[in-house]
């Protein structure tokens, strides 16, 4: 196997990532990717720095010892308080969500936010990674900061949208209407779940960024650069050359490989991740730390 | 100090076996608590068994190593999915919370259950532990048993009323109105926090068991039985002999001591005991696994 064929690895701290893996296996399809849900310790959102830390750390020893070539952190939370330290432990280039949702809210793109209303876990909101990031990129951008912290059990759940989630988004959001926000980002994986009831809350004339998207651009942009890219061309080739096998290799060639791995409850994942998000896991491997 | 003034240790996966923590407190004035709060892993309700298990014996070798007396395991889910593995490692009497609110449900007491609605989380639901302790105390009974698994998030986001609470335990326990039941037991140690709206979803009719005051009540059993209630008069007389610090073992004496334990976020734990249950809990520990 090339360099190249190597994997993409993906992480979260449960299932909210999948509307990450989902942006990359759209604009990726021939990469293979490798999707970690540490569904053992979920959710980091409310849990302390030094705890999101270690168990991001230990999250990103895994993918890495399976030898991937780009380390998505799908993860808000971890994004905003550990992706430092997993970039100090890791050989191959990091990304978090946090900085392709700001440069996809602020500049780059055709529409460039001036008002930025930015919704997430209570641990991402108090470590001010995105309002750190905003002023960075733009010092003019206003911006505030809230935690939602029941959206994700509404998510996980399945309550993403009805009276439950409607009102629960109101009284999150409600107050902050009269600050006439142009956009919003999703600063939590899990919210694109709820992006419907968030974006009626709010009203017709606030755009809303999701960083799944975002994020899988910024990946795309990272394997370009680096001359990364998967060629399942190259692959073809190869697959002729080894006889036996190869008639296997040719029929995968064009289109890249999934492999989900989770710290707790397979079946509880497979099954929530095509209610979600309509994605066929296949059989999931167990992961324990 | 004597075997007797060894402290009872009170398990739970957060911050919900606080009900039982107040509910021991009340009954045994004079007994030293030891408290610990899994809050780097909580919620727990929504884990394998494995996991479950795994994490549930590495907190009760901890608090055995503080040299207990009594072990009692405040959480519903480690009750029904890890009480016999607890046991096995344990070389003191430990007290789940499942049989003290089956025998408070059933018998016992003055009125006895003919139909029993539990409630509590998917682990705690899926484990059966309260259909077949119920089956046990008296075949006649009629139970069934709901999982509510938005509810611990509620009481932990402190929405334990107002419309939100109303309209998801509405969506819980609605539907199960028809099925007349004459009692309902809170099988999870959050739910207390909710009672209020639990009662008023199912009707002034039925009547609602709380496991916490039950599991107080058989700790107090337990200790009476074996001997080991804490006799302060005791320490008392042993401080006066000591000389130095036998002034402070006089002030203290009558009343026992609370220590408490988390695995993270301390400073959140305090707020939300105070917040939620009234507690002041001092000054927290941290212990990481």
């Amino acid at each position: 196997m090339s360099y190249n064929d190597r994997a993409i690895g993906i992480f979260d701290s449960g299932l909210g990532g999948l509307t990450v893996f989902k942006a990359v296996r759209k604009l990726l399809p021939e990469e293979n990717l490798i999707y970690f849900g540490d569904t053992a310790r979920v959710p980091y959102g409310t849990k302390s720095k030094e705890t999101v830390i270690a168990f991001s750390k230990e999250v990103a020893a895994y993918l890495l010892s399976k030898d991937i070539k780009l380390l998505v952190v799908a993860c808000n939370t971890a994004s905003s308080l550990a992706l430092a330290e997993i970039r100090g432990i890791a050989d191959v280039p990091v990304i978090g969500v946090i900085e392709p949702g700001v440069n996809e809210a602020v500049g780059g793109r055709a529409v460039s936010a001036k008002r930025v209303l930015v919704i997430g876990t209570t641990a991402t909101v108090n470590s001010r990674a995105y309002a750190l990031a905003l002023k960075k990129k733009d010092k003019r951008v206003f911006s505030v900061e809230k935690a939602c912290p029941m959206l994700v059990p509404l998510a996980e759940e399945g309550w993403c949208s009805g009276p439950i989630a409607a009102l629960a988004v109101e009284k999150y959001l409600g107050p902050l209407r009269r600050k006439h926000f142009d956009t919003v980002i999703l600063g939590c994986t899990h919210y694109p779940l709820l992006k419907k009831t968030i974006s009626a809350a709010l009203g017709p004339g606030v755009r809303v960024v999701d960083s799944a998207m975002a994020a899988a651009r910024s990946a795309k942009a990272e394997l370009e650069t680096a001359g990364l890219l998967r060629d399942p061309a190259v692959e073809r080739t190869a697959g002729r050359g080894k006889g036996i096998g190869g008639a296997s290799n040719l029929r995968q060639a064009g289109k890249g490989e999934n492999e989900f791995v989770v710290s707790d409850a397979p079946e509880k994942f497979k099954a929530l991740a095509l209610k979600l998000l309509k994605i066929r896991t296949g059989q999931i491997m167990v992961k324990r730390f």
